[in-house]
Formats: C-alpha cells, sequence, structure tokens
C-alpha cells in the first residue's frame, strides 16, 4: 500500500484549478474582505465542476487565508486574502542565528526609509494609533510578558503611516527576527527598547524627517549589538 | 441549508493543530526536501488522531507548499517549504499599477544592496550562473516572448550570490512587479532592458561593487521612468 493513496493525489491538478477559478472569481467580481462567496450549488454549476471539486478548492484557499468559513453563516473573503504567516517558510530555515542577522539585514534596509517617509506622511490619527501602540509595547515589556505581537504591530503602524501598500505588508514577514531572537535565548528586553521606539514615535509625530530616520537606525543597531553579544557568549 | 457545511468546518482548529504538529515533526527531526515523511498509519499512531485528520492536516501542507504528494511513491517535503508565490496576496490588490510603483519602491531599497554585496562576495560560479542568466534573458526579449520568469530568476541568482538568505527569498514576491508591468500594458521591451542588465552583470563580474549598485540603480530608475511614461500616457 502506497502512503497517503487514499488522498486521490490525481486530483491534485483538477482542485488546484478551480482554487485558482474561484480566485479569480473574487478579484473579477471585486468581492471584498468580509463579502460573502456565492454558495457551493452556484459555483459548482458555474465552474462546471461537482460540489465534491468545489468544496476541495474552497479547503485549499482557506489553507491558503483567501477565504474563511464561518459555520452556520457561510464562507467569505479573508480579512487580508492570500497572506499566509510565514510566506518565506523561515521556520523551515535550521540556523535560525544566521536567519535572525539576515533578516536584521532587510529591515536595517528599508525600515529606515519607513521611519522618515512615516515622520513625512503621517496624519494626527496615524500619529495617535502609534503612540498609542508605543505604550502597548512598553506595557508589556513592564509586565515582564512577550511583547513580541505589540512590537511587530507598532512597526507595522509606522509603515501603515507611508503611503506605500507593500510596506504594511512585508513588516511581519521581517520582524519575525524579532519572535526569533527571544525563542533564541531569553534577553532582558531593556530599557533601551523602549528608549528607542520612543526616539522613532517622537520624531514621527514632530514631523523629524531625519530624525525618524537616524531613531530607527539607532534602534536596529540596539538589536545589532544584542545579536552580536549573544554570538560572543556561545 | 447553510453554505459548504458539508465542510465541517467544526473540525477546521484539530486540522489546523495537527499541521502544526506535523510541520513541527518535520523541523525537530530535521526532515529536509525531497525526503519521505512517515506515513499515514505512523502519523496518526504517533500524533493519537483518525487517519481521516492526518489527511485532511497533509492536505492543509500541501496547500501551503510545505508538502508533496507523489502518486505511488509517498508524500515529501517540497523543494522550499512554506514558501507560496503571491505570499502577500498581491492579486487581490484592486489599483495594480499602484501596486507596481510600491514593489518599486521596495526593490529600489534593496536591490541596490542586493548588487553591491553580490560584486563583494560572488564566486566564480556564481558569476557564471548569473552571465548565463543575464544571456538566457536576453533570448527571450529578442525572440519577443515573455522574459518575466527568466528576469525574475536573473534577480533572484544575484541575491544567492549575498550570503543573506532572506533576500533570494524576498526576490520574487517583490520582483512581481516586472509581471504586473506586462500585465497592465504591452510595452515594448526595448534595449533598455538588455543594456542595463548587462552593466549589472558586467560590474559583479570585475567585483565592482559601486558599480554594481550604480547599475542596479539605474536598472530600477529605467523601470520607473517607464511607469511614468505609462501614466501620463492614461
Amino acid at each position: 500500500m502506497t502512503l497517503f493513496d487514499g488522498m486521490r493525489e490525481q486530483n491534485e491538478p483538477l482542485t488546484t484549478k478551480i482554487a485558482n477559478q474561484i480566485a479569480e472569481l473574487i478579484q473579477n467580481r471585486r468581492i471584498v474582505t468580509g463579502e460573502r462567496l456565492p454558495n457551493e450549488f452556484e459555483l459548482a454549476a458555474e465552474l462546471n465542476v461537482g460540489r465534491g471539486t468545489v468544496r476541495e478548492a474552497v479547503k485549499l484557499l482557506v489553507a491558503r487565508n483567501v477565504l474563511v468559513i464561518e459555520r452556520g453563516k457561510g464562507t467569505f473573503v479573508a480579512n487580508t486574502p492570500g497572506v499566509v504567516s510565514d510566506p518565506l517558510g523561515f521556520q523551515y530555515v535550521q540556523d535560525k542565528m544566521k536567519l535572525v542577522e539576515d533578516l536584521l539585514e532587510v529591515r536595517t534596509l528599508i525600515e529606515p526609509w519607513i521611519a522618515a517617509t512615516a515622520a513625512r506622511c503621517a496624519t494626527v490619527e496615524d500619529i495617535e494609533r502609534i503612540t498609542m501602540q508605543c505604550n502597548a509595547v512598553e506595557e508589556k515589556i513592564r509586565e515582564g510578558v512577550s511583547h513580541c505581537q505589540e512590537d511587530i504591530l507598532l512597526h507595522t503602524l509606522i509603515a501603515e503611516a507611508t503611503e506605500n501598500r507593500v510596506m504594511p505588508a512585508l513588516i511581519p514577514v521581517i520582524n519575525q527576527s524579532v519572535e526569533l531572537l527571544v525563542e533564541i535565548t531569553n534577553w532582558s528586553l531593556g530599557e533601551e527598547t523602549i528608549q528607542t521606539h520612543r526616539r522613532i514615535v517622537e520624531a514621527i509625530r514632530n514631523h523629524d524627517v531625519e530624525g525618524a530616520r537616524h531613531a530607527m537606525d539607532a534602534h536596529l543597531d540596539f538589536n545589532r549589538q544584542r545579536i552580536i553579544k549573544i554570538k560572543n557568549e556561545q
């Protein structure tokens, strides 16, 4: 008996094909986040396949975070369709320390530009959101619990204040280094994070473009110094 | 009757949980690309769930490009596990022109660094691969067929010549702008692409760090000028 032969993988191409057709249909009809998909019968008729195939294709799109199923309500377009967590497969990279360093290198190229652009473009609402999120990070650090998610959200909100719509999508991907660092070593999350975050936020609030760029540089350099210290201690 | 209620979405959390456990198992046992997964019976016994659940979890991991099923052979770890195409959901963005501009902004921050670092680090083998790929792009352009995939591969190979392992994973994501540009308008793929690519490759071959940086800048600027021209013509 072959492995998983109950899965009828010969049907995989058809499921994938129908999944792609449903994805196209979402785009062409401009069905947006939170809107309901046509039901299983309608899709089966329209795409000229059986309901079983439609069901498998929908499962595939759920796995890819394009659709969400709400029990008793229907199938809806996801919040950020097609955005998966860990899309570059970093969890499968063996050398996590090297990964953290490489991610930090990417952040050093992108995030000072983001901070500077946020300082130039941020609206009153952006600044309020960023300030509140900066406080949320500090609270977590002071409570001595993981601040990773709040930290990534702060950097994402700063990216949202730029007019570039790709940056906020990239931040959670390249900021996985924050969680990895915590994973690698139980580093004491010192005052430095609080202080350097505050400097970034203050510069953005004052529309101080170069100040924001330098503050982000300093923040990332603090992270880099941490990594060097950890490596030397190994 | 509710939509898709045959999908028993109440089981979704268990499937997800088991999928995550299988992903962990792959990492912990260091099962690498191309290696076979334990079979359905073993996994079911080990994770203490039914074979049906294991089967659904494996389907989910196939949808996420972590596993591939080869008929009659078994289930294997994928080539670049967890790396999905279009991981940031760009196909669901409505304003494609803005997307192309935003992607180009990201490329402008990252790719000149990549070219410079490739010029510093490239081995003889890297240079050979890059040169051959540059020729492959030219061939496609001269034949008048789509050069998108070859173009993205060229930029990926240059990124692989840096010692940073995140960059080659990022390139196909942010270089979707190449395909989008072609999609938006049937621009004539002129001599400029050939010439600017050649300048980049030549600088890398000569280990001319600043030359490679400037050549990449010029290449991206050529793209930017195209976009402005297209926008003005609309």
